[in-house]
């Protein structure tokens, strides 16, 4: 049941919404027979008419591959799907793309594994134009060896297709840290473009200069990075005491611009508990220790 | 009074901290007659070394040249430093690099303009090393014809000196707008790291994953910000629904790994608003609205 070809080995599709037909499209186009099923059978019609094989029943479609990705909903859609199917996955790949919680990961691969198939817990972090570019990343954990056999397959549907490790729970776990991620940095932005609408600035004329500082940013995360996994904060930048200035000026300056003064008053409030823990001379990666502690 | 010459016309640099030496290392390296000055006069030695003329007073300095920089802490330091000048500064143009608030450097051109001066006010979004190097971003407001006559001087400084606009507030604007979204793509980073740490993952291993996204999200202000403009919000990727669910996701994740749960409350609260704004079907740039009311 491993990818010996050199990549057109049969894949199935289970869900057919916006990414599902994204996922399927892909597989297709890179010449793989691609059988496919969805609740609602005519959002297969455009993949049929490009050379998939429509299952007539979610048994049907993964008995057909070695290889079932899975698309739908949630993950509560999974199960209704695949629980009657029992004995059917014995011995075959799902590959689960639908977004969960790592919780919800680690419950269905014991739940697979009872089932006797390999599983994989993946999360897709790109939109459907971005499956099968390049660019797409796709993250998967579970056993290495399982996706080790399927990686090339895997791949035709994003090239940035990514194994995180054994742990199932480990690409929900992603996901989160980096939707946690998207919106704090949209937030940050949308402030900003807050901010400098007060002096009639259009968010077109503050983007660019936004994007740069953001490119900037995103370079210093990889020392940060290597600070906190040593657990040693010296501030080759600015100390935590010189942000928290700073941070009190952002805030007044929010304030006498009339405008929504929460973020500014959240990062100065997490930094002043930076510094009463001790951190008022270490930089700015030190503030792991707030995000670290429960509250 | 302009720029002239090929780029070499004289320079006079104020303060000569970290920042203040960078400047006047840059102005030297291009070749412009450079004078300096600083409280502590020691710190001038390697610049003289180099071939700055270390001026005797403030006064001195000014007069040295057509176009003074001023750098040091803050503004009281500019106004204790430049006050006495009294007519020095006639006739001559003054760019401040020191950070400070929009009504510092409102007032500050006001006062310049009551003392004969030309005025820029100018903010520096980098760190001393990327001073004189192409990516090197300073932002400067005021005049236009005063940025004109002396752009290829400043540009020496940082290859991306941007000017903004007339209203002399608008670098400290974006100055403060910037370093709001720094720390909230900082902390959107942390709390991610610190998520993912959870599962014994290295903060170093995430990284590269969290940088694709935020590149990824990056691209997403250009088309926002479109939309801020025309006030249109229509959901291009995801609404703010399907935002909240997974928000709401993100938090329990958050939860029950039992690291600190303030940035998705924070994050959910917002977006909450939003749907109680009518804003449920719109994408995520209707959050505009959140930011910039008052509260
Ligand atoms: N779209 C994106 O940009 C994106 C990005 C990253 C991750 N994802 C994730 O990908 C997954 C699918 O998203 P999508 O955009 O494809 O959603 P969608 O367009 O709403 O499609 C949902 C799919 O789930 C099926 N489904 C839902 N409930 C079901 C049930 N009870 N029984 C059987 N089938 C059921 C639907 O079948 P019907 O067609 O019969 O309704 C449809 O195939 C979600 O977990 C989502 O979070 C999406
Ligand atoms: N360093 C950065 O990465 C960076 C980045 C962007 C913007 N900036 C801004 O650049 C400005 C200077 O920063 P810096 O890093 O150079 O700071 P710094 O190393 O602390 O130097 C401060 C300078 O200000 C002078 N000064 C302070 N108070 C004074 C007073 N009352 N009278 C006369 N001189 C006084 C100091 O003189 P003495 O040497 O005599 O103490 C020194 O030259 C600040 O506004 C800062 O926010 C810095």
């Amino acid at each position: 049941m491993r990818d010996t070809s050199t990549g057109h080995s049969p894949v199935t599709v289970i869900g057919l919404g916006l990414m599902g037909r994204a996922l399927a499209e892909a597989f297709l186009a890179a010449g793989h027979p691609t059988t496919v099923w969805n609740r609602s059978a005519d959002k297969a019609d455009a993949l049929v008419a490009r050379g998939a094989v429509l299952a007539a029943s979610v048994e049907d479609a993964v008995t057909a591959s070695p290889l079932t990705v899975v698309c739908v909903s949630d993950y509560e859609a999974v199960h209704k799907l695949l629980d009657p199917v029992g004995d059917g996955l014995a011995g075959r790949t799902v590959v689960n793309l639908t977004s969960g919680t790592t919780t919800q990961a680690r419950e269905t691969a014991e739940w697979a594994a009872g089932r006797g198939a390999d599983y994989l817990d993946g999360a897709i972090m790109a939109i459907p134009v971005g499956i099968g570019t390049a660019d797409g990343l796709i993250l998967h954990s579970g056993p290495r060896a399982v996706f080790d056999a399927h990686e090339a397959t895997l791949r035709t549907l994003g090239g940035d297709t990514t194994y995180l490790g054994e742990d199932h729970g480990l690409s929900a776990l992603y996901d989160t840290a980096m939707l946690g991620l998207m919106w704090s940095l949209l937030n940050g932005f949308l402030h900003g473009a807050a901010l400098v609408g007060t002096a009639k600035v259009d968010a077109a004329a503050f983007a660019p200069i936004a994007r740069k500082l953001i490119a900037t940013v995103s370079e210093w995360t990889v020392d940060y990075s290597r600070q906190i996994d040593r657990g040693e904060y010296a501030a080759e930048d600015s100390t935590i005491r010189t942000h928290l200035g700073a941070m009190e000026h952002v805030l007044h300056e929010s304030e006498a611009a009339g405008i929504n003064t929460e973020l500014p008053r959240f990062v100065k409030a997490l930094a002043e508990r930076a510094v009463a823990a001790g951190h008022a001379e270490d930089g700015y990666a030190a503030m792991i220790g707030q995000f670290r502690a429960a509250g």
